[in-house]
């Protein structure tokens, strides 16, 4: 690398990383590269083009879904790719009214789905002992989401926009209805996947210290309080250049977790999935 | 781009599909880049040299990870970044001992993390309604999976290997006592972070065809039960390449999710999780 490359990749880290946690809390310089520079790039749009993706396009997006690891091989997740402007916008009101899911030309539902297991086990007749239990729920959790992640990086790297939509867990029995779900099959969250809109472009959201979020060999909380308060005056600083309601972190947090009524009858998902074929012993 | 760049593109494409998929199942030709070539070449490594990492390494890898969404900009999760050899020797022993977590630069202990909000409504004197409820802790396992899973992108594009180790779940108070954990924090999967060693190089791993996981507006079981026996053949002929025990993918979910006693003792996870401090009403 010459030193102009250097120079320049130098300066790309200093500025991402500045947008991410704000100037005064850069973490120290470590190796950078084009990847780390997309990665750090990324923010949740949340306006997107009619455009329909390039032909192909989504199988590429499952295929590097597909390539992230995935517990014991076990694979039980599944994923449908929703096309239809009529389901769309079922999945639009399911979710507060976000418009975003009825604009993109695909969105995705990624799904945690134990019942591929169920049929194995009735094929073979075997019965799997480790289906009915909390913990095999969580993993399918936990490889649904790694797995969307890297679709997302993928798409990203097409320079498509996206946004994940949590809020489809308004209604998972709706959802199941909606999309011809089995028992076992959650439909976990929403993904809008797009060209962004012009006027949805929006700036890397600023994130917690590094310090406020890795620890060393021993969780130590440390100087959080300080820094936590200096992170509230980031958030409030990109708020107001955004043109956003103005707040600090700790007042959105206020906002979405001090009452019941923050998670949209959330607070039954326990009922719910035991309704969708998760015991969750 | 040029024609040889074109073809070349081309040829990288039909390899990774080919080893992704086995060269019957290669989904339909899309959009390529080398980030899209980089997703698809992951594997898991289980084999690790000494090497340190360069300096600020980790940092990078972080950035990356606070990158990821987060739901509601909550980032409910934390990770402790392990490297003293007497913790990770104990990290070996809970995962039925894993060498690779001793042998590793660096393992990371990725974390559930409610306990900040609860210091914040300690702090604001406001009780968080939202804080004792299964979906909340959901919301936080999926944001620590989306934020290791962006982690891992990054480790490989600097040439590190690495393995995710979910066999730490198998003694959560455990862990929770090695790092200090307060309540309201679970160590929900480790990660081990290095330079592979050469022996431990492994062929990339091949997945169920897409049209097994990928549905389209609707669940549709279809042809799974022939896409399976297929899959069942590509497993075999890679497990008989990369000298493992001979299976096919259903051997091994039947050795992996028919017996409890292939869970170690994880059955027991939503009592550990209430004693850890998660209610999960």
């Amino acid at each position: 690398m010459d030193t102009n490359q250097s120079a320049n990749l130098a300066g790309a880290r200093r500025d991402a990383l500045s947008q991410r946690y704000g100037a005064d809390f850069i973490p120290a310089a470590g190796p950078w590269n084009e990847v780390i520079g997309h990665l750090l790039s990324h923010r949740s749009t949340r306006g997107f083009l009619p455009t329909p993706l390039p032909e192909g396009t989504l199988e590429t997006l499952i295929a590097a879904a597909q390539s992230a690891a995935t517990s014991s091989n076990l694979q039980t997740w599944s994923v449908i790719a929703v096309t239809d402007p009529a389901l769309k916008k079922e999945f639009a009101t399911i979710a507060n009214n976000q418009k975003h899911i009825e604009e993109c030309p695909l969105f995705l539902v990624w799904l945690v789905d134990l019942s591929r297991l169920q049929r194995i086990s009735e094929d073979t007749g075997v019965v799997f002992e480790a289906l009915p239990w909390f913990e095999t729920f969580m993993v399918a959790a936990v490889d649904a989401a790694l797995a969307a992640q890297n679709a997302t990086v993928a798409a990203e790297s097409f320079g498509l926009a996206n946004v994940y939509i949590g809020a489809l867990r308004n209604n998972p029995q709706r959802v199941a209805e909606l999309l011809g779900l089995p028992q076992g099959v959650l439909g976990v969250f929403g993904h809008c996947i797009g060209l962004a809109k012009p006027e949805a472009a929006a700036e890397v959201k600023p994130r917690l210290p590094q310090s406020v979020i890795l620890h060393h060999n021993r969780y130590v909380v440390g100087d959080e309080t300080k820094n936590r308060a200096a992170y509230d005056q980031v958030l409030l600083e990109f708020s107001k250049r955004n043109e956003m309601a103005a707040g600090t972190w700790t007042d959105r947090l206020l906002g979405r977790a001090a009452k019941l009524a923050g998670m949209s009858g959330r607070h039954q998902m326990v009922g719910w999935l035991r309704s969708l074929g998760f015991p969750l012993k």
